[in-house]
């Protein structure tokens, strides 16, 4: 198993990418094709030796988080990113996984390794996280801001192709994010994303924000511009009340005494259940590759973490299982002369 | 100042909301003109009587949760919350307040009192907890699920001379919420309505979800279905984290003993700035009149609560503040061209 790993992406790299390179390497068994300026990366390893299941790859150039993604991608061609995404392609490695700029990481997997067949778009798999049980899965969480109908029903097939492989669940359920229960509730893309939905295998109706981090469907289906505001609002709303309970902790001396107790408890809980290196990263569905989106500020962990996650991926053979789902359907081709006609 | 209350609508109704109304009277110095079946008020009032500031008004019909909403307001013309809306047009009262079926309230608002001229959609000003300080305002919440651009610059005018009256700001800030701070990031509807947006008064630029709740800017403009979703996800995340707050307290008994100490704390905490009863109601901008939206389950508190807003907004005109500022916009003119060739 080998996993193209972007050093050059993320708030904390290379550092703590390489530091993750070296931690899954021990720990996971697999090896690891670091993709990056050689010198920074190997300034970051002990010795400048880059141990046994670690490669270096040396890349001229680099895509930094506020460059544009598109035509980042399409112009540096020797981008750290754009050279894992290659490997993928060309079978040199497994799967990749990136930190850095999420629109050129998803650009990077897209454009090289191009979608699976009757696929209209790709989406996000984001795992949303449930106090006390496994988290379930947000798609889209950003690849497609702007949604055709037919293209939340592929989003629904291959979440749950992908929930197959994350949540180890044979049959998971899927509900579309909508402002309210009953079934005409929504907006037109909702309304008409709905009656394609209907009848679907997994399909138990709307669902809404407060369902989030309840862990009820397994797999939440909404276009990628509400999938990034309500998990942005999710990591927001948990930061507000994070910052409420420990100011509170902080307000008295019996507070603060009581803290002792409570405070490494309450961090322990963050730490099992909230932590974004524990929920573990997102995964671009809909391509012909694994590509797994850990967040800007990953740590070590995080790394090391979103490395096991795409060897997860490609032992589960979720691009087989997408690929799947996607011409099991009898409505695929139905989509795709939909698609063709909407193309502007 | 005379206050039209639905006495039927909400979870706890009718008695919830006579305990309101009565708290309302004895405390705000307001008179509250109370619409229901008079028999089921009457037995929500002390030894039957209404006492001094409380007027009975006796409808036959009413509006349940789940009936829906357009065609109820239409068809039942005595349901309770159809009334008080008739009262606010006619003069008997300076404003309402309703806590059921909010589609209903919303829909016997907008069909007795009217747009404001030149307003082309209504919105809900939805109050958004922000510990240690006070709420900014979502708008919308729920009322325009599908959005022209133009509509989301009149949601932004209608929200600042809101948050004029309501949080007390000569000159409140507006964020678009996106899914990016950058100026390009967007969905078509969020790229238009950028531009449309940039130059006009107070307007910062994008937000993201992670900037709910933490009070910057003032006034948070979206589409009804985003806001409505974003609202709802924030209820969830929040009840997530008190779950699992709770939980850990209850663990064991070293935990169990410092509860003791920090449970009463933090539940004032939640009391004090994320409780909806504290955080306040809704208000629907753009209609020709003042109408505050109390969340389904409101206490005798939060309808009270609920009143005082109502009278603060009639104090404050708001109504005639949102005319001036749709009135001074010279785009105006052009949004209503843009509306007429919209309508469908």
């Amino acid at each position: 198993m080998k996993i193209a790993l972007d050093a050059m992406g993320g708030d904390n790299a290379p550092s703590a990418i390489v530091a993750g390179a070296l931690e899954a390497v021990e720990t996971l068994g697999v090896e690891v094709l670091l993709f990056g300026v050689e010198a920074a990366m190997r300034a970051e390893l002990p010795g400048g030796q880059s141990p046994a299941g670690v490669k270096l790859v040396d890349c001229t150039e680099i895509i930094g988080m506020h460059d544009e993604p598109g035509t980042s991608v399409r112009t540096r061609k020797d981008a750290s990113v754009v050279r894992a995404a290659e490997a993928v392609r060309d079978g040199i490695a497994d799967a990749m996984v990136g930190a850095g700029n999420t629109g050129a990481t998803m650009a990077s997997a897209l454009l090289r390794f191009g979608r699976i067949k009757g696929v209209a778009r790709p989406a996000i798999g984001v795992p949303i996280p449930v106090p006390f049980a496994s988290p379930h899965l947000l798609v889209d969480g950003g690849a497609t801001v702007d949604c055709k109908p037919e293209w939340l029903l592929q989003f629904a097939q291959l979440g749950r192709a992908y929930a197959k492989v994350r949540l180890g669940i044979d049959s998971p359920t899927v509900g579309l994010l909508s402002n309210g229960e009953e079934a005409g509730k929504g907006d037109e893309l909702r309304k008409l994303a709905f009656s394609l939905l209907e009848g679907t295998p997994g399909f138990v109706g709307n669902v809404e924000g407060r369902d989030l981090m309840t862990g009820k469907p397994d797999v939440i289906v909404t276009d990628g511009f509400t999938g990034n505001v309500a998990i942005k609002t999710i990591e927001g709303a948990l930061k507000a009340a994070a910052g409420l309970v420990f100011t509170i902790l902080d307000s008295n001396d019996e507070a603060k005494a009581a803290a002792k107790v409570v405070a490494p408890l309450l961090l322990q809980g963050v730490a099992d259940y909230l932590d974004p290196d524990t929920v573990g990263g997102a995964v671009l569905l809909g391509v012909d590759g694994v590509c797994v989106i850990s967040h800007g500020s990953s740590s070590a962990r995080a790394i090391s973490s979103s490395i096991a996650l795409a060897a997860e991926c490609v032992r589960g053979e979720i691009v087989e299982s997408m690929k799947w789902a996607i011409a099991e359907d009898p409505g695929a081709a139905t989509n795709k002369v939909m698609e063709d006609q909407h193309a502007s």
